[in-house]
């Protein structure tokens, strides 16, 4: 197999690996695709909840053709005993010939004796195939366990000026629909969507994905430190049917304002204090990361914004701008900074810059 | 001839015109393509200062080759004595079969007399061939024509959160050099380039076009009710050699500032006050257009931005936008505008964007 071949058929496990993002944490959205003489003979992506594995799937559709071939896998396959057998083991029993992976699996657990069981095994390995794009898709995997927290796109919708709504609050729509059908499809990839209390006061927003019908929701998140929200709104009312998880100082609420947003159906999750007696927002993504999310969309305020890019802790950037001026009385997309000189502004890279219907889209990462 | 071979000759001769652009205010910047037996035979444009006009050029060029040509302007050829005798009876004289316009030239002076008087002479008259194209390559002829002021181009570099500068002012460079090298680009293809006086005392611009070869360089234009603009700057230092329009308010201004100016080089035009008792932005804008300006490139402050917008004086907008945020404290790109309601905004329709260097560029026109 040329190297060419190689990291073709390891762009298709990408790509097939790409369908579980949103609907697999805490486990990553692995794709594995099966080749025999050159042909696919299998091909498989972690299941929603996170099992069975891609291997597994890919070695059940490959059969008796497994034996002999190839097995692309867009992460290194486990090697632990974990909520289902090793991976390794069931590439072994199938008889395969030879593993290409595109990253090691840093999870302490794997981080290379998934590799090296299966040379044990007299399997041919070769690693670090499209490890570049693979890093880009298990970010959020990776982020979880590198650094103990999810991943962080933040998604702002606004004039051309940087503003989300105008001085009263009014924010629907500035961008068309095209746009949030696009926003729709990026929550549809992230474990939770996330808000800040303000966000959810004035907009009441569902944070569900709608239109593209999708089977799954991604957890809604609210940042709220005392808990300051309707209790008869849009989100309140869908407690019940699409998990809700609010994010607030414990201890400080009444016992009775938790108990009924409990009754509900909403999860009280505690999040610490920072230094501004403001919940935390390193302390928040880390409980969030102890649960097992993985990758997050935050949709603002400005506010929320504001302090997960003052502590780095935005990894990616989507903005829609909308051609429309709403004035410096319009509300900021990003609130305070503290920025003293240019050099202490948070920089990220372009990725990618596009019309989406009468708007813009643009995406930035993190430098 | 067929109709998609007029409509690819008049696309040349509307990218011949836009070479004069910026360099032939108050005329319309034309271009001119002789046609014979299929083959090109002569090109013109505008010329610097506004004549010779492109028919001239072009007929000089083919010579003979014009008898039983068809000649393609993208603009209705003159039928008046005005600096230069009328390009119609150069085209007769030549002995052109068949003339292709775009456009019929608003001008009181033509206004279709063009048309006539070569259909008296026995020429075979087509018009309105990429008719869209050229409105938009004419807009600042027809914006002064029609509207008596010149079109206007807002350019506002930004942060991804709509901030030209830091609390404290800094502003250079949020953008990166590509970016800046394409604003010299386009402030070529413009009359004049304007900013406000705040902007003229915060950064100490020079506004002309540098690294580009360019030979010619646009008015610089400040809008300062009081000038109050320090007389020791770049814009101050350099007022004899690339002309400086000063915009204030007559009368309020002390004549001995107006002499320092102008023995300075700088040219004082006063402007009337609106009901703010602040420069007038449209009145501004006529007094420019009386002056024979066609295409005003404004790169603000946000205050000018804001009056410009706020009174739809805006014709098109170009956004830079930077990969880094500067929070709520940053200076916004467009000042306050007073807008209560969303569908009061000042709107705009995507024509373009794209990745510059590390930033964006996305442009807009006035719905």
């Amino acid at each position: 197999m040329t190297a060419e071949a190689d990291r073709r058929f390891m762009r298709l496990a990408l790509t097939l690996g790409a369908r579980g993002m949103g609907n697999v944490w805490p486990n990553p959205a692995v794709g594995c695709v099966i080749v025999r003489e050159g042909r696919i003979v299998g091909r498989g992506w972690t299941q929603p909840g996170g099992r069975p594995h891609a291997e597994v799937i890919a070695l059940a559709a490959a059969g008796a053709a497994a034996r002999g071939a190839t097995a692309y896998v867009s992460l290194e396959p486990c090697a632990h005993h974990g909520r289902t057998p090793p991976c390794c083991d069931a590439l072994a029993a199938a008889g395969v010939a030879r593993v290409v992976t595109a990253l090691e699996d840093p999870d302490p657990r794997v981080a290379g004796r998934g590799h090296d069981m299966l040379r044990r095994c007299g399997i041919a390995i070769t690693t670090g195939v499209e490890a570049e794009a693979a890093r880009r898709d298990h970010c959020g995997f990776l982020s979880r366990v590198q650094r103990g927290r999810p991943m962080v796109t933040l998604k702002l919708a606004s004039s051309f000026d940087g503003r989300i709504a105008t001085a009263s609050g009014e924010s629907q729509w500035i961008t068309g629909a095209p746009a949030r059908r696009l926003v729709h499809a990026q929550r549809a990839r992230h474990d939770a969507v996330l808000v800040g209390g303000g966000t959810a006061r004035a907009d009441d927003p569902m944070l569900t994905v709608r239109g593209l019908g999708a089977r799954h929701q991604p957890l809604r998140l609210v940042a709220s430190r005392h808990l300051a929200l309707p209790v008869d709104g849009a989100l309140a009312r869908s407690a019940g049917d699409v998990p809700l998880w609010l994010l607030h100082e414990g201890g400080s609420v009444p016992a009775a304002l938790c108990e009924r947003w409990q009754d509900l159906g909403a999860r009280l999750v505690p999040v610490p204090l920072g230094p501004g007696r403001q919940l935390d927002p390193k302390g928040m993504l880390e409980v969030l990361g102890a649960e097992g999310l993985t990758r997050v969309f935050c949709e603002g305020g400005g506010q929320l914004a504001a302090s997960l890019l003052a502590q780095g802790l935005v990894d990616e950037l989507v903005g829609f701008t909308a051609g429309l001026a709403l004035g410096a009385e319009g509300q900021p997309s990003i609130g305070a900074l503290g920025i003293g000189a240019l050099a202490e502004a948070p920089r990220f890279r372009l990725a990618e810059a596009q019309a989406v219907g009468p708007d813009i889209m643009h995406r930035w990462v993190a430098l």
